[in-house]
């Protein structure tokens, strides 16, 4: 039900893209998505990015080394309402890469058409989850996000 | 990320599953899951075996129809914890068909070991969405659930 | 907006109650409250319980004396819908105390009227958040039970 | 519990303010206020605003008049960790009143120390809940917004 299954969509560049149902439990009482849940939705995209794009462990990076990526900023347009039972697809492309913090463009979007329901645009500072204060960006992430996105180094 | 992968597993006579991914989102400062949350991934069940199991279209149901599949009561156990990162599988049996409600089993488990981690037991009334009173199972999904269960005849 | 507010209403022994305005965020495409979103509401009830109604820290007991207060079973019969808007009340009675568990009777209603929107039967358990062990229910938390409802010892 | 109750600050213009508890549901495995939870506790602060700060009702503007409020724009800055049992302030100043959309500045504060834990600028629209199309704001809103500040006219 949530385990994410590839999109098939015409590549842009380094895009790492997961298909998804706009759930009932996605919806509000106008029928559409509720917007605070695009960024659970969106976590959710980071997830799997960092569990299936990098190859790492999401978990084990959170829980067993202890290191937290949370969001210091975003900036989000909402372009288009997304309805219960639209296949949506969500992408996300990693746009700078600091030593300590990352920028990512993630977006929601029609597979279908390619019409595009919302954008967001998102700093993730790498944190020590006893202190919440930034660290370096472990090596395996910065080594496996410069392997898909050359271009960052 | 949402959209359902079946889960290869032994048959259990018609039970209708899919696996999950317990994600950040499903979990609280305890670093399992929040036990309403259980409720919000079983909800998605249901809506992913109207969908595929039933062939039928909860969106459709819902938004078009104007029918509702609300819960009326449940009984609901809790055995061991689920942690961020456990791969759970879910399943759906329906264990009584009635004229307007029905009574699922529905649970979470690990799909590795069998161990259980929560079910319940849950009557579902279909409803008017306009006046939120009961009303006869739509014949075709009656009739798909006999297809799938026979024995409810 | 989420600080508790004493709800007066006629005594019911020691029902512990707080008032509670259903919010757009509760509630579903169907324009009525999701129903896991009840138990989300009435686990704010228990943290309200335990730091008004027994004098304690919820804060305190999770994250610094790392004492969980998992549900492992429950039983809950939805009886009438609650639309965004409404003004309810939540009330909550300790049934039964137990050595490492507890049983509460936690319910939906509206003030005004008393018509019941939901109850359910809890069964929570006192765990440590380093094993997801059953612990003894501490002594303060048992003190201050017994205080409101000394027919429990 | 979710009633507002006014925060006894010093008043900063026409800030409309409310009391937030930081509950366990709030938080993520971190035991920090997971980031999409501030969205939802904002749009709390919203509807509290329109309903008090307002006088008018969100649930009839919803529910009856059919008027939604989507953002369409936001910019977040994530300044300071909120955690489970923190007593939090969270205002709300209109910035800015067009024909068909406003912008907000909506911030979480704490109340002791004056701390920024997050704040937003959001942009909002008013719409058709049948077309989903912006309409204007309603005199009677406009009217309330203008009363509270009437450097906006």
């Amino acid at each position: 039900m949530s385990v994410g299954t590839p999109v098939d969509l015409p590549a842009q560049g380094s895009e790492f893209r997961r298909a998804r149902l706009i759930r009932f439990s996605d919806c509000d009482p106008a029928g559409i998505v509720f917007y605070p849940q695009y960024f659970v939705m969106l976590n959710g995209l980071v997830e799997d990015w960092v569990n299936e794009g990098l190859g790492l462990s999401y978990h084990g990076l959170v829980a067993v080394r202890r290191i937290g990526l949370p969001t210091v900023k975003l900036e989000a347009d909402f372009r288009a309402v997304s309805r219960m039972g639209d296949q949506v697809a969500l992408g996300l492309t990693v746009q700078r890469l600091g030593s300590r913090s990352m920028t990512l463009l993630v977006r929601c979007f029609d597979p279908a058409t390619g019409e595009l329901r919302m954008q967001m645009q998102q700093v993730l500072v790498t944190t020590s989850l006893e202190t919440h204060r930034a660290v370096a960006i472990p090596d395996d992430m910065r080594a496996a996000i410069l392997r898909n996105a050359p271009e960052l180094g």
